[in-house]
């Protein structure tokens, strides 16, 4: 190495990538690295001998204490003058790492789509009367060997102001490394971002410090556009039927979109407009009315998107109040009912570069089925309806204070003891009020089910046993068999909570759905059984995978090998956010999945019907056999 | 060639591009090409030896009567079968040519940023669920082979109904071969931009054929923000002293331009909405408030722009009511005071492909000088004030109809004979009312200066001679010498006209600036006069060039070598509209030409002086010496 050069120098030719926010101009301080070898000092030898040059004054300003003592230093400044060994920490390591919760332990080398870069320019002269935007730009290329970049335009408007305002010291932000999207006076380092996912029921933004993968806030709301329909299907004919009914529910999404921007930047302590870049991950059908696309041609057959590819979008174009020169970037589709939300699934797990094959289940209002892994992909959507989230059942709500979300039932007494939202214990047959039950959440359905099955008193069939003799089985005011989950007294409704015959028979139709669909997809991809298989989903993460299997939501699989990976859609946003290279990945996954269209297998309706039974007429599911300890 | 190809493939192969507009789907019959040999039909000879396959059904539609017999064929149907000699019409040849008048005759040929492509999209079915802009960007990728195309936002959210409406038949306009910027039902063929030429005082538009170059419609007007300043400083000047001052022009001038595109539209017959490219020159004040971009530092030493480079701005972020997915291009600037109108007349007269030193004089009411040829350019820019256009003159007026704009002074007998515009004849001595002279505009007081000088009334130092005996020398109120053009009773104003020793100091005043701004020009060039002069701007098509060069506007030259070549300007926006490789032109000679501050020039103040004499203090002017016969 040759004598002279800099650490930061020294390093770059070896590979190695030391952050430098200012561009080396002393100002940072985030270049730190620590001397391992070659600097003697700290043994008591006197510094002739380091093979370092001795600590500048710039350094002194940013090196304090024991630190200086135990060898750090700016890498932009401390040359190299023999033989050295140098750690780099953590921090001042360019690419920086997010570890992501998932199915498999991954890292996502952070790589994000907007950067920020300190520069100061000389002022303009009689000799050296280059433009504002030329004066900048050449900064910029001169110290970050950035070229050819380009700006917004509502940028460029401001520019001269700005320059001036802050003595032609500035931070560019730079999207893609090739856009400059804001200007601001002085030495500037946070850079945030906000990853939304836009559920049919629920929205949820993260914003993110895009230097550190961190979630800084997590806001959620109910989509606004839930009052114009509860589902897809039914915001698909509000759009249709209602003039101007796209744009309402467009203008609600974005304002719904535009409050979490707030709220969440209220609590980092930043403004909306200090959001520098979004991404968006949805169901097709959200996805068009987020873009304000007309979706009525995804609701009918062939069901055709408007748009598969990824798009980006500049936030004041759609109306969002975080920085309007921000990009906003959606997620691709995959098929008229396999959207962004679930590419975002896939980014975030990968099946893609596996080995085994995955089976991954998205459960929410619809249901979502990729199976595969690096060779092929395929995938369908189910329609599942909404039991399984507890609406459309008799007592079913959302997992809230109030909800019973667990449920075990005594086979011999056919006791129940239950768990409700809010308090920290299992409950049975308690005294008024004191457990203050409301109703049911689909994880507390999908239990109640599934114990009742096992305790006898639903068959294979989903009907229920006549041969039952307890108070719990009681009827409907329609005359229909139902079981007393929560008596009276234990609620704060003042009545029974029950799991009816009906309510079984919209769960089995729920299941069923997903079964079917699995099966299908396991046959198209030549397998009899995943080898693994992830529930992704919110409510992925609160079922009980055992009774999940017993109940026959998906195929027979070691329970070992169920995951449940909670929000991947949202993880998928952000990890879109973080790294720009997962965008591309998304795109090319998007285009490889093979959509299988359920309605058109010849055998669809015989493979419902048989996935109807708990857990299926057929099958065999040899990892629950033990469990299953009921015969009819 | 092989036998069975079509007419288009071979002619392809041979690098002969024929005009394509339906992508081969015999719906638009412009591919029509003549069999000059090989066709024996003609010669009454049967068509079994013809080198050529039979007239086919799809043909017959579009080749009628005598053009069967002679030969006219479309070239994407007529087979070849054997040896062929075959003429290519202009109107079918995919790169058609303009004409320019320049001061040297050119070519421009066409290759417009927009450009229309006919499809007919297979319908989605359950076995093809190809997105709608896939399906779109397929088709067109098959047909025209235009890959990795994008789509404008906006056009997206509309795309599912367009294309279902117009039964998947439809014309897709795009946008430098990479983004569709609009997508309309069945087959259209005509593309149609706007060319802009924002002047200070005057707005021209110039609505075109960007397939053929054709002019359909100008269309003209003040400019709206001649309500907040005459001339460029007055207009900074309200830029930084009214709250809103700079919005309040950017909305007039676009406000401006929708009249200008709604107004030509009308003109065609067209929507504004069917105007697909704008391109816009300006000098740099006009560039800046036109953009939203505060000028004030334009304004101030060192007179920096905002930008140089060219910029390329969506016409809905700008309010522009033409296609708001159309893309306004506006000119690079050069330097502070020399803007993107002069890169206009830089791209319109190609001084940089000449071996001749060509000298640009743009006169407006800032004088932009650029002197140079093939291996390199200067320019600088001089305060002329508005003398030249006839304003802070006393009698000034615009060129209107009774101004005076034709100026001839008989040097015996001193009398006046003078041209009115809007009266056909000139003038000297009528009777009253009869020639309804109002004032005298900038081609007659230029006139009227140098004619008084020829006849010795002023002498070469701009004083008026004291020894002159004549009724028409009177004085003014103030007692300064004034020299009668035209007498009361010939005028509708009823008061003599007159050029007073005031106005010719303010003529001395822009002329001294104009030519001391050449002299430098040339000196750092180094060479001793120009081989060719260009006067640009409407202006220098009005003004006699002799007269010119008595007054001594521009060093002396061969009066054979001085061209007016009119609002070369606006060409260079025409010629940057039908051309997108003179954008990268204009950007490549704007940063090539070398801007001289005139005012930091060591000599400069000695040089005026000696520029406001009438033709010069002391240059030599060879080429009129026998028309100044005066002697002092």
């Amino acid at each position: 190495m040759e004598r002279g050069k800099t650490l930061m120098e020294a390093a770059r030719e070896l590979g190695v990538e030391i952050e430098s926010v200012c561009g080396q101009k002393r100002t940072c301080g985030k270049c730190k690295v620590r001397i391992e070898e070659g600097f003697f000092q700290r043994y008591g030898i006197v510094s002739g001998m380091d093979h370092v040059s001795p600590l500048s004054e710039d350094e002194a300003k940013f090196i304090k204490g024991s630190d200086r003592a135990n060898g750090i230093r700016l890498a932009c400044q401390a040359q190299v003058l023999g033989d050295l060994l140098v750690f780099v920490p953590e921090a001042s390591r360019r690419v920086k790492q997010v570890v992501r919760k998932a199915a498999t332990e991954r890292v996502i080398p952070i790589a994000p789509a907007v950067k920020k870069y300190y520069v100061e320019l000389p002022k303009p002269s009689l000799t050296d009367t280059l433009d504002d935007f030329g004066r900048l730009t050449s900064a910029l290329a001169s110290t970050y060997d950035l070229l050819d970049l380009e700006i917004d335009y509502t940028v460029l408007t401001t520019l001269p102001g700005k320059l001036r305002d802050a003595d032609w010291k500035v931070t560019a932000s730079i999207w893609m490394g090739k856009k400059i999207i804001k200007v601001e006076p002085g030495f500037v380092e946070d850079v945030h971002g906000l990853a939304v996912d836009i559920g049919t029921t629920t929205v949820v933004g993260f914003l993110t410090d895009m230097r550190t993968g961190e979630v800084l806030a997590t806001e959620s709301m109910m989509n606004p556009q839930v009052a114009y329909g509860e589902d897809v299907m039914s915001r698909i004919t509000f759009a249709m039927s209602q003039d101007g009914g796209l744009q309402t529910m467009h203008a609600a999404i974005i304002d719904g979109l535009n409050t979490i921007a707030q709220r969440s930047a209220r609590q980092v302590g930043i403004q909306p407009e200090d959001i520098l870049e979004m991404t968006v991950v949805g169901n097709t059908i959200m996805h068009h009315i987020f873009l304000n696309i007309d979706p009525r041609y995804v609701g009918v057959s062939p069901f055709p998107p408007a748009r598969k590819r990824s798009i980006d979008v500049r936030a004041g174009d759609l109306g969002l109040k975080i920085n309007p020169s921000a990009n906003v970037h959606v997620l691709p589709n995959e098929a008229g009912f396999v959207g962004a939300d679930n590419v975002g699934v896939l980014i975030a797990e990968e099946p893609y570069n596996q080995d085994e094959v995955v089976l991954i289940i998205d459960i929410g209002t619809n249901g979502e089925l990729v199976l595969g892994n690096r060779h092929r992909l395929v995938s369908c959507s189910c329609a599942t309806g909404p039991a399984l989230e507890g609406a459309h059942i008799h007592f079913g709500m959302r997992a809230t204070p109030g909800a019973i979300e667990r449920v075990k039932i005594d086979p011999s007494t056919l006791d129940v003891h239950f768990k409700v939202i809010g308090k920290p214990e299992w409950h049975t047959n308690y005294p008024d009020g004191e457990v203050g039950a409301r109703g049911i959440c689909g994880s507390g359905v999908i239990d109640a089910v599934a114990e009742m099955f096992k305790a006898g008193i639903v068959l294979k069939s989903g009907a229920f046993a006549r041969n039952i003799d307890s108070p719990r089985v009681t009827l409907t005011p329609d005359g229909k068999p139902q079981f007393v989950i929560a008596w009276a007294r234990e609620t704060s409704i003042g009545q029974d909570i029950t799991v009816s015959l009906k309510d079984v028979r919209a769960v089995q139709l729920a299941k069923g759905a997903l079964y079917c669909g699995a099966k299908i997809l396991l046959r198209r991809f030549g397998v009899s059984k995943p080898d693994k298989v992830i529930l992704a989903g919110a409510f992925g993460s609160y079922i009980d995978r055992e009774q999940a299997l017993v109940l026959g939501l998906f195929p027979d699989c070691d329970l070992e090998k169920v995951y449940s990976v909670g929000n991947a859609a949202g993880d998928g946003a952000r990890i879109a956010l973080l790294n720009v290279g997962k965008r591309a990945e998304a795109d090319e996954v998007a285009r490889r999945v093979e959509y299988v269209e359920l309605a058109t297998e010849p055998d669809f309706q015989r493979e419902f019907a048989e996935a109807m039974y708990i857990p299926h007429q057929k099958d065999e599911f040899p990892h629950i056999q033990e469990r299953l300890n009921v015969s009819f």
